[in-house]
């Protein structure tokens, strides 16, 4: 048997041919696609663009044992599609920076690409442009999102007033209970086959975004990739208000409910300071109720909880077993 | 004495602090800048936008050994305005992607900012997001930067015909001597400091880029970021032309030549395989030399060389020693 081919094997050109190869075929709006310095592209008549980047590192952020390939392509896009959601706008282009080490099979470097295009394509997201780079180590994918947006449909961090509704979109804790069940686990229980797959594949908020977006309904939106409670820190510190959370309308997802109280943990606890959940947390303003009712009508099936209110005393509180106490920071990179 | 900070010991938010502290205001046209889910940018209006991503990486494009940090972040834009540059556009906003190991010492995250930022003012780019995360290993910068371009002024490789003149800028070299230079000597021989220059801080070629782009000078354009050799073929492929290069005509860095020749190397063949010279290689056509005459008017002191001609034979020749051969192919990554 013949060793599969690896990147370097085939070599940089090859890769960026197998790269076009996959793209489809660039609207008229493209003007330079993918193989010239650059990418060059029409804007959007009339609105303002987004622009955010996202790295996901090898032994950071995934661990090539139990991420497969088409997972990392994925994720890596997805977290960029929900920072571009997170600000109501509609996700438009992306560039991809792809750091390999020389050993990783060419079969590992396609799958990464279809996972990443698969999810481009749901959205209609175009990949222009990228680069290809040798690693000394560790598989990198850095990717730049870009979205439009109308001017006055911007959602900031910091819009939140006195007097708002606190909500969140979706279920929480699962991509935590799900890493944790992969990182873990020897044989898999089907059990946490939903939290894993919300770890390995999380969906990118991006209709709720733009709906939230367009319909005014949302003082300020941030997402969730470093978990609900630095999500809350962020936009209270933000908008300079404080938020009062009702600890027991949080929605934890019941899988990751079981997991957690089978090992003896917090539930609620860990569900809001785990990461890598990419569902929205935004505010409602009273006037906006009626504009959120329509939201909640054309958005279908995603689930929307309201967790708190927006208070004037600074900090992120909530009552837990009767006890008023500050919510935890979360998730802080570096340390 | 204490030890210096570390990024671990600061911490993210505190980096990214030191990061808003050193960015200058934001013009009106940016309605959200750094700290939000994503930046949200006005685009010019009716100008095409440019989009380019490139990456250094730790162990593969620079050795912290002898890159000091402020180098690393001047090359990690230089070489992404470089491509902005070659398309003939003017470049307008970056994003920042850094990778960090924890130990990197809190001083050498600020020069490496610094010199980016020092850079940018130079040519009024905007820092305008980012991210910042955890590394295993190797540092890595990862920039995406973008630009403005008249719809009828973008420069691609495509554009040479058959009688079209081959110019290249700058001299070469240099940067290619300048690593071997910092990689094997000792003591610094004063001789090469030049070319240690060139290889850690080169000077984007954002000047000619747009000159070239605005009066429609050039029929195609490619910027030399893998040395003259490649850029030669790259630009005769995209155009599906051949390229007749005049060997003794090819700008070599005297100091550059003086380095290989006291290796015993030959002196245009490490030049023109070398890479790092972030020059710009551009074809001219007949109907346009009095419109490049203009851009060398109003370039100033940067030398521009004819090398070579268009012709419609494929592929890449010269003539050295009496022998006509084919150019070769230059730096191939992951070989």
């Amino acid at each position: 048997m013949s060793t599969p081919s690896s990147v370097s094997d085939v070599g940089e050109h090859a890769l960026i041919a197998l790269i076009r190869d996959r793209v489809p075929p660039a609207p008229s709006w493209v003007a330079v696609g993918l193989g010239d310095d650059a990418a060059v592209v029409e804007p959007e008549r009339n609105l303002l663009e987004v622009f955010t980047t996202d790295a996901l590192v090898e032994g950071i952020h995934f661990d090539r044992a139990f991420t497969p390939p088409w997972a990392i392509g994925h994720r890596a896009l997805a977290v960029n599609l929900s920072d571009v959601a997170a600000m109501g706008a509609t996700p438009r282009l992306a560039l991809l920076s792809l750091v390999l080490p020389p050993a990783l099979p060419v079969t590992e470097f396609t799958a990464l690409l279809d996972g990443l295009l698969a999810l481009a394509a749901c959205h209609r997201v175009r990949l222009v442009g990228g680069n290809i780079t040798r690693s000394p180590g560790p598989l990198m994918v850095d990717i730049t999102a870009t979205g439009s947006v109308h001017r006055r449909r911007v959602l900031r961090r910091s819009g939140a007033r006195p007097g708002d509704e606190v909500w969140v979109s979706g279920q929480l804790g699962a991509a935590a209970a799900g890493l944790a069940s992969l990182q873990t686990a020897v044989v898999r229980d089907p059990a946490y086959a939903g939290c894993e797959a919300a770890f390995l594949a999380p969906e990118p908020r991006v209709r709720l975004g733009t709906l939230l977006g367009r319909n005014r309904a949302a003082s300020a939106c941030v997402d969730l990739s470093d978990g609900l409670a630095d999500g809350l820190h962020q936009l209270a510190a933000a908008s300079a208000v404080g938020i009062e959370v009702d600890s027991a309308a949080i929605p934890i997802a019941p899988a990751a409910e079981a997991w957690f109280t089978a090992l003896g943990q917090d539930a609620v606890l860990a569900a809001v300071t785990g990461g890598d959940d990419y569902e929205l947390l935004f505010t409602v303003s009273p006037r906006a109720r009626r504009r959120f009712l329509t939201v909640r009508h054309q958005l279908g099936d995603l689930p929307l909880t309201r967790i708190g209110t927006v208070g004037t005393m600074p900090d992120v509180v909530w009552t837990r077993e009767g006890r008023r106490e500050r919510v935890p920071s979360g998730y802080v990179h570096f340390r």
